[in-house]
């Protein structure tokens, strides 16, 4: 399938971002699931978010303009739901540690058009409508913006693919005062 | 950009599998790295990768052809330098504790067309060709293969977007006796 606009009637945002979806709590003993949850984890129609040791999981976001992996961060079981019930991308900091709304600083939020789980369910896509300049704390519209190259003595070294930046961090992140 | 075809000089793969790539060690402690370090880590040319605690990065696939994510891993310094050495998708598997070459079971390779590191240098996205039927053990393309949905009451399920099997995992991981 192209990475491009596709139509997702099944991600359907309530108005009512109250009503927040069911789902287990973080289970950090789901790796060691027995054959019978692991074929409902991959087979079945349950949504049963494996959380990490962290009560985390990964989450790849894409444009669903350009296919671009704009960013990979992480959710824990508040920000999936969150972003489930409101149609926006909700993060989890590690850095921080807190619950973060992408865009609540820049802006720069990011509209989801559909969300996945991958097969062991320990990982969503998510395809995002990106408002503003971009994804990334740098300016760019992608955090994925140099790309690794190897030269002849099999050093590895990273080259620029997007260097100039969509936005000027420093006028965007700007603390109020 | 397009997920689509894209040249990549950048990726120059050596004739000479055993000339690997010189990267630093596994750091745990990078996440606290000084200010300096968070400059040459972003907007430097150094490939520094940021491993975790456990020694890995994540890794997100994305198929070259459709711009789909095609799933989510994780590489260790070793995966990390046979990728780039060989331009073959190398993966560290949690669960199996093992250094592990895509498709040395299903024959289902992944070659490297792109590789580039995030902001934070602690993710990769290669963008491949997948060969043969998929890159998920389950017999699917992809292993996003459910949408996540979400009913009027508010409870998050699945819906399968790829239901039918590319292949048929019992005949391609078959043990040989």
């Amino acid at each position: 399938m192209q990475g491009g606009a596709r139509p997702s009637e099944e991600f359907n945002v309530s108005d009512d971002p109250s009503a927040s979806p069911k789902m287990p709590p973080a289970n950090t003993a789901s790796h060691g699931a027995a054959p019978g949850d692991a074929a409902a984890v991959e087979e079945g129609t349950g949504f049963l978010p494996r959380f990490d040791a962290a009560g985390l999981v990964t989450c790849v976001a894409t444009d669903v303009a350009t296919g671009d992996v704009l960013m990979v961060a992480h959710m824990n079981a508040e920000a999936l739901q969150k972003t489930i019930a409101t149609g926006e991308a909700w993060y989890y900091s590690r850095s921080r540690r807190a619950l973060w709304r992408k865009g609540e600083s820049s802006g720069h939020t990011q509209r989801v058009v559909e969300m996945r789980t991958d097969c062991d369910q320990d990982a969503v896509w998510i395809r995002v409508e990106q408002s503003g300049a971009g994804a990334c704390h740098t300016g760019r519209r992608s955090c994925f913006y140099r790309a690794v190259s190897r030269d002849e003595a099999g050093n590895a070294s990273l080259r620029f693919v997007e260097g100039d930046r969509a936005f000027d961090p420093a006028a965007v992140y700007l603390k109020k005062t």
